[in-house]
């Protein structure tokens, strides 16, 4: 393996690796949702977890957050980059189960 | 999202989320490997960790050994199910270095 695709993995890994991503970015996939939607659609996900993953996915340019002149109003939504990823979490999921 | 869409996210997560998995899958992609050919595909893991992965892949039935006559000759390979999980991998790798 070149040190060229290692470092590919490692950068994805570094994304997919952290748990509940992979549902916040299923979630997402969906359409822009607020932080309190996220919260129900994904229960066992705590606030903290939640708001933690949300800046590592805007660090990563994966979501962005949409800027309401009502902060209550805030969403968070997924990035073209976001969507390309969110693109193969569905064949992920039937794999899992097809098995 | 469904509690089922839930299961299958966390059923892909137990297997991608382990660090290594990925790495490991993508370099048995090009055929079967000896444990020492895989060790110095992937020089930054352990062996003790490379040994333990390698558990979890046949547990999950990703990964299979094969049974030579020789103990020193064996080597590890995909299923068929290994297969299709590591079809997505370069997928993810120029996802990753793309945007």
């Amino acid at each position: 393996m070149s040190n060229e695709d290692r470092e590919k993995l490692l950068i994805a890994y570094d994304i997919i690796g952290s748990k509940w991503t992979i549902h916040i970015l299923f979630t997402l996939s969906y359409g822009p949702k607020k932080f309190s939607e996220m919260t129900r659609s994904i229960p066992s996900i705590t606030q903290r977890i939640l708001s933690q993953r949300l800046k590592e996915l805007q660090h990563h340019n994966l979501v962005k957050r949409t800027s309401p002149q009502r902060p209550t109003r805030t969403m968070y939504e997924l990035t073209p980059k976001g969507v390309a990823l969110a693109t193969f979490i569905p064949c992920l999921m039937d794999w899992g189960t097809q098995n």
